[in-house]
């Protein structure tokens, strides 16, 4: 229905992440978010149908770029190891160089406004389906143990950014996120027990 | 100000897990609490003093007697690798359990409201103190890796379980969320690489 390209669509989607972030989500005005964007209020419209639109198409947008950015970062990598790390620094790197998306991603998309959570569904899926790809090539290679439950694996690595990332938003960005890739990367690797 | 004991203040909380699970918090009308609690509107402003703390309070004391149970369930156990399982069992079965309070912490208390994330902030920190204590002991018994990053071990316990109660509750809580806590207790154990 309403179209989803050009320099217009653009500037709306990252003004709408800067208000979003600032504002949060709820007292976020359309208004205010086509003033940001230098485009008139009825612009607008001709690209989204409603704010809902509006959160599910920057979660979709960046999300998609996100991706896309990862999956060539992890083809780059040569060992499995070095794979995983890619994947971690690739994904806190991202919340280190966009703190606004970060905000909207860990806090404001985080509703119980189901037509957002299926909005969003689909793109988030496409890098859980990214970090199955890595734990089943490690096991085939034989670097991972064949024992892994690979969904189970997947919820360790994607829940622990998860939480990196929002730990990181509720204390205001105040530190060095990239910090932490190298003792999350050696936990996933060899876990807790001393050999 | 308020007085936070008592039958009626127990129904209201019950009450409010009720309601806010069925219609999400933002649609979860103080009246309606108030029906469900068999209490008149005007006595959840004895207990309470606004929507919010309901909310905080809410989490507050089903958090705070997790805790203890929790607490207990650790100690009870005698090694360490016990005393982690001790940890995630009684995580995802309390989630089991209450399948209304756990759509009320994994979805409708992810706000962006400040009011509210400071107001449930000193108990959460109890709980991640508790999960701190299991590793340095671990790492005092010898039976944990001494190189271990405290902060960053109990980042991925928490994130793992988080995501793992949060992915059960969005598919409806269709599946038996304890069958987990095996394969999550062994990845956190022995990590992913083959030895």
């Amino acid at each position: 229905m309403a179209k989803k390209t050009g320099e217009k669509y653009d500037a709306i989607i990252d003004a709408a992440v800067r208000v979003i972030a600032e504002y949060g989500y709820h007292n976020a005005q359309v208004s205010r978010i086509a003033k940001e964007a230098k485009v008139a209020d009825g612009t607008i419209y001709l690209y989204f149908e409603n704010k809902d639109d509006i959160l599910i198409s920057v979660f979709n947008e960046k999300m998609g770029r996100f991706i896309e950015q990862c999956r060539s970062n992890i083809e780059a990598a040569v060992t499995m190891e070095e794979k995983l790390y890619a994947l971690i620094h690739t994904h806190l790197n991202h919340m280190a160089q966009n703190p606004d998306m970060a905000k909207v991603t860990q806090i404001e998309l985080r509703q119980s406004n189901e037509l957002i959570s299926k909005g969003i569904g689909e793109v988030l899926k496409r890098y859980l389906v990214l970090i199955d790809g890595i734990i089943q090539l490690g096991i085939e290679q034989g670097v991972f143990r064949p024992e892994i439950d690979v969904r189970m694996a997947r919820k360790m690595i994607y829940g622990t950014m998860d939480e990196a990332a929002t730990s990181w938003v509720m204390k205001k960005c105040k530190y060095d996120i990239v910090s932490l890739v190298e003792p999350i990367h050696n936990l996933f690797l060899y876990g807790l027990v001393r050999r």
